[in-house]
């Protein structure tokens, strides 16, 4: 992406430049993350969706992006992401309300409604077996303040009935994802995210219906470089890839 | 696969013909799934190994065409399927111990002892979404009279310190099986199959470590069979499915 930078914050290029994010310096910085989880849900102009831990805005701000008309809502913990967040949604023309808030103490104004889509991208860091960042911030952003089941567990609840939940983490995390999802939400829907051809996944998108009975699938997965190792300067994303990262695309 | 056959019961080639197995005309008959099964385990010669459910032994007697002088045990609770085994065993020469029995009661022989390496294959008919078939032995090798999490938890007890059990299942288990895994296996490893590229998994093979704590990883698939529909007479399977299912190699 491209990038240009104040004293504290850069502008970075999503979407092959459909949208602008401010990210901070230092801290969590978006990758293709947030842009896979976006191009994942099938939501519909006028649906309402919560981006649990919206950071900066980046996942919510690429699903504005492709679906016109959402009911857009985020929810962040830490003051200084929660304010970049508003200035993004405005500089991008995309109307969007940011909470202030914890996942497991929602505001009020969360509490009392409920959404058709809830996304999120919960911290990767495990805290049970990673060493803390001295960078609160960081901390913050990559480790888990809030346990992985008790992210589904806030986002079922702010469901409506047959809403969907869609969440990206690293593939390692998919036994503790299953896990928690299992007995909460149905009809679940993995969608693995392989480096290469051939490689083990690094990713997983899994989406889950409150209320959903149909069977679990698992979907062949996303490649998101071509050929077997990096060869050319720039980037060498697959065409599926660089149809989500760069021209917005659904992930169908 | 090549078949001849008497009144009840049919003789199948399996992995090009180095394995013939007698099967029941009617009820049980092995697919593709114990072949696959087989070809993941990573066992080294002399390693003791426990089939669980293991039929007339496809998946136990494919592992031990592959690999040498491992101390085979298989356990099965319907009387003629082990009756069966025991004869697919000594006509293929292949030293195996057949124990009648069911999972959730093993019996004395096996609950006194442990194994290097467990498989199974459960049951994929889900007694709390399927309808029963009339005809028994059927129901008892497609139905669920145990549930999937107690195969699970009967393997683990079986396993010694750093073995590790491996399950096939249809991929729409897979939530069961993770979170019927989490907490008692570690170091999950899974592997899906996909019948084509593109398509979702229809199978997927997942082992845990008894004691494991390495991060859980997804396999890039297996693909089944080549080019986006089936077209030529005959099986069109992808060179690497071929590999395992008629040479009897290892899944690497």
């Amino acid at each position: 992406m491209m990038s240009t930078s104040d004293d504290s914050t850069t502008h970075d290029a999503f979407l092959g430049g459909q949208l602008i994010l401010g990210q901070f310096r230092h801290g969590y910085r978006a990758g293709v993350d947030p842009v896979l989880l976006a191009a994942s849900v099938e939501a519909r102009p006028g649906q309402s969706v919560l981006d649990l831990g919206c950071g900066a805005g980046a996942a919510m701000l690429c699903l504005g992006t492709r679906i016109a008309e959402l009911d857009l809502h985020g929810l962040e913990v830490q003051p200084a992401y929660a304010a970049l967040a508003r200035v993004n949604a405005g500089r991008n023309g995309i109307a969007a309300t940011i909470h202030e808030g914890d996942v497991g103490r929602m505001p009020p104004a969360l509490r009392a409604r409920r959404f058709d889509r809830v996304i999120a991208n919960p911290p990767y860091f495990d805290r049970r077996t990673g060493t803390p960042s001295p960078d609160t911030p960081r901390e913050t952003a990559f480790g888990e303040g809030v346990a992985l089941a008790d992210w589904i567990a806030a986002g079922a609840r702010r469901l409506e009935p047959r809403g969907v939940m869609s969440v990206i983490q690293k593939s390692d995390r998919l036994p503790d994802l299953l896990a928690a999802m299992h007995g909460t939400l149905g009809s679940l829907r993995l969608r693995p995210v392989q480096p290469r051809e051939g490689r083990p996944a690094v990713l997983v998108v899994i989406e889950g219906t409150k209320g959903g009975r149909s069977p679990a699938r698992m979907e062949a997965p996303l490649i998101l470089h071509a050929g077997a190792r990096h060869t050319a300067d720039g980037d060498d994303f697959s065409a599926e890839a660089r149809a989500l990262l760069r021209a917005g695309a659904a992930w169908e």
